[in-house]
C-alpha cells in the first residue's frame, strides 16, 4: 500500500515513475474489472478476485487487471453500463441481473427447471449456448463467458415452513430471474436485490423469504437470524453460472494470445468456483445446523409441481417476448432434453443407486 | 509436414536451422508428452491432444509440446516408466492403471461406488485431495495434476442380459481397477486392456463383456458388433478422473509461471472434456440404438445391492494392503459422505424432481 501510494505520487509529480514499474508491465493492456460482488466475500467475492488476478499471472502482466468489488467503482447493478459503455472493460455478474433488458439474458445464468451447472456448461461450450449467449450479448456491446457457477442453489430461506402452495402466498421473497416469475404466480410478491442488500431487507421484515447460493455462500450472510427454514433443494437456479462480461469492441481488439489467456483463465474459475462450494457446502450446512440452529427441509412434491406448472407459464410468456427469445428458449430446452437425458440415466441414476446403498443424503 | 522434412533435413545438414524457428520458440523448453489414448481418438485422444497444444499456445511457445499417443513412443502401459525415468516429461493417463504398483492410485482415477466427477473434483481441488495424490505419485518420483474426466461411465456392454448377481458368474470381462477387484468376488474374471485391444478381445470371444466410457466414447470401439446389451449406469467409474503425470524432478525444475500455464491447460481440459461428452452422450445414445440396435439396459436392485457388498470387501482388503492406502481411503470415503452429502439433498434431489415433471430419463 506504501509503495503504491509512492509510485502515484511519483507519478503526479513527473517523476518518469513508469520506470520503477516491472518490466513485465511495460506495453500491456490495463483491464478494469468491476463486479456485482462484495470485496472478500467468500465465494462469489473471491473468486471473482482470484480470476483478476489469474488473467495478470497467466499473460506474465500483459493484462494487467484492475479489480473493483460492488460500489467500489459503481453500484452492482451499474455494472451493465460500465461495461456496454466502455468505460470498463469487463464486470463479473450474473447475467439474468439484465433480464429487464432482454429475457434471454436468464438462460445464460440459470432458469427454474434448467440445466444443472455441468450440463449448462456442456450446452454453452459444446452445443451451441456460447454462440446464442453472443448473439444476445452482443446487441448490448457485450460479449460473456462463464467464470463461474455455483451449482445447484439452495432453495432458500423461508420465515415459516412451506407445506403446500398456498403457504407461498403473499410472501415477501427476493428472488431474481424467471424464477421470481415463476414464485410470483404462486402469490409471492417478489424482488431482485444484491447480495449486499438481502440481510438488511430480511432482518427489517421487508422480505420474510430470500435464496441465495448454497451453504458455504449462505453462511456469512446471515439469513438464519430471521429464517429458520433452510430448504436444500430448488427448482429456482440449477445451474447459476456466471459472466466475465467484457466490452465486446474490446474483446474484439485484442490479440488471439490475449483471448486464449482470459479464455483460460475464466475456464479455470468456471470449475473451480463450483468445485470449492461443492468441498465446504458440507460442512458449513453442519455447522448453521449445529451454531445457528437452522431448520433443514426439502419442498414436497405437491410444492414442486405446482413450481413446475408455474415455470410452464413463464416459458411460454418468455417465448412471446420476441423471436430471439423464442430462439434461445428453444434451443435450451431441447438440449436440456438431450444432455439432460443422458445423464439421467447415467450419472443421476448411479447417484441414486450410491446414495441408497451408502445411505447418503 | 514437407516443411517439418526440410528443416529436419537442414539440421542434420549443419545450415543453422534454428534460426528458422519462430522467435517465440528460443530459450524455452520442449515438453515430450506420452499418452494411453490412440492417435486421434474422439474424446480421450483428441482431448489430450488438445491439452498438449494448449500449452503451447498459453506459453506463447515457451513450453513447446510433442505429443506421442500410444504406441508411438511406448506402449499404453509403458507410459509409467517412461515419465518416471525422465525419459518423456509427463503423460496422460488414468491413474489406476498403476494400481498393481500401489492400490492407491485407483482412487485418482476412480473406484466403484466413489465420488462422481463432479464431487472427485472438489475433492482433489479443495479437500485435501491433490496432497495425497502428491504423496502416492512422489514415491514413484511423478507429480499428477488432473487433464480430463469421463463423467459417470455407462455400465458397460454385455452380450447377454445381466438379470441377476448369478448372470455375472462366469463372465470373462475387461474392467480394471478396483471395479475389476468387485466383480472378480462376483465371479467375473476381469482383465484389464488398453483401450486399443478391447475390440479384437471382444470380437474373437476372449472376453463377453466390457466397459470403456460412454457412448460418446463407446460409438468409436463398435462393442455392439459383438455385445448389443448396453447398461447405462454402473458402480465401476463414476469420475474416471485423468493424470496429466509429470517426472517429478522435472515438474519441480519450472518456473511458478510454467506451472501456472501447465496448471491453467489442466484444469480447462479437465472441465472440457467431461462437458464435450456430456453434450455428445445423448446423440451418440440414439445413434448407437438407431443405427445398430443397441438395446439399453439398466441394473436392477439386486445387481446394484451384491456389487455393493463386494464393493465393501474390496475397500477392506484394499486398507489392509498398507498405511498410505487405508490413509487414501479414509480420505476418500470421508470426503465422498461430505461432499456427496450436500449433493444429495441438493443436485441430486433437485435432479429427480425435474426429471420426473418434465418425464426426463
Amino acid at each position: 500500500m506504501e509503495r503504491r501510494k509512492f509510485l502515484k505520487g511519483a507519478a503526479i509529480a513527473g517523476t518518469g515513475a513508469a520506470l520503477a514499474a516491472p518490466a513485465i508491465a511495460q506495453g500491456g493492456k490495463t483491464l478494469t474489472i468491476v463486479s456485482t460482488w462484495g470485496r472478500d466475500f467468500p465465494g462469489l467475492g473471491t473468486s471473482a478476485q482470484r480470476l483478476a488476478e489469474r488473467i495478470t499471472e497467466l499473460s506474465q502482466g500483459e493484462l494487467r487487471t484492475e479489480y473493483f468489488a460492488a460500489g467500489e467503482r459503481v453500484g452492482a447493478f451499474d455494472s451493465f453500463d460500465e461495461v456496454a459503455s466502455g468505460n470498463s472493460q469487463a464486470y463479473v455478474a450474473a447475467d439474468y441481473y439484465w433480464g429487464g433488458k432482454h429475457p434471454a439474458f436468464n438462460y445464460f445464468t440459470s432458469v427454474p427447471f434448467g440445466m444443472t451447472t455441468p450440463e449448462w456448461n456442456a450446452w454453452i461450450k459444446f452445443a451451441g449456448g456460447q454462440e446464442l449467449w453472443d448473439e444476445v450479448a452482443g446487441e448490448y456491446g457485450l460479449k460473456s463467458l462463464p467464470c463461474g457457477a455455483t451449482g445447484a442453489q439452495a432453495g432458500g430461506w423461508f420465515n415459516k415452513e412451506i407445506l403446500s402452495p398456498e403457504d407461498l402466498n403473499g410472501l415477501k421473497m427476493r428472488i431474481p430471474g424467471l424464477a421470481g416469475a415463476v414464485m410470483s404466480k404462486l402469490g409471492v410478491s417478489t424482488v431482485s436485490l444484491p447480495g449486499g442488500q438481502i440481510y438488511e431487507n430480511l432482518v427489517s421484515g421487508a422480505i420474510e423469504a430470500t435464496e441465495w447460493v448454497g451453504p458455504y455462500n449462505d453462511y456469512f450472510m446471515k439469513f438464519y437470524e430471521a429464517a429458520k427454514y433452510y430448504y436444500t433443494a430448488g427448482m429456482h437456479e440449477p445451474g447459476g453460472g456466471l459472466a466475465f462480461g467484457m466490452n465486446k469492441s474490446w474483446w474484439e481488439s485484442l490479440s488471439d494470445y490475449e483471448k486464449a489467456v482470459i479464455t483460460a483463465a475464466c475456464n479455470e474459475e468456471h470449475a473451480a468456483q463450483p468445485e470449492e462450494a461443492s468441498a465446504l457446502n458440507g460442512q458449513y450446512l453442519k455447522r448453521l445446523v449445529d451454531e445457528h440452529g437452522v431448520q433443514v427441509r426439502q419442498f414436497n412434491e405437491e410444492v414442486w409441481d405446482a413450481m413446475g406448472e408455474a415455470a410452464a407459464e413463464v416459458f411460454e410468456e418468455t417465448r412471446d417476448h420476441s423471436p430471439l427469445a423464442a430462439k434461445v428458449n428453444d434451443a435450451f430446452q431441447s438440449s436440456l432434453l438431450e444432455i439432460g437425458g443422458w445423464r439421467a440415466i447415467a450419472e443421476i441414476e448411479y447417484s441414486n443407486q450410491r446414495n441408497r446403498i451408502l445411505g447418503i443424503g
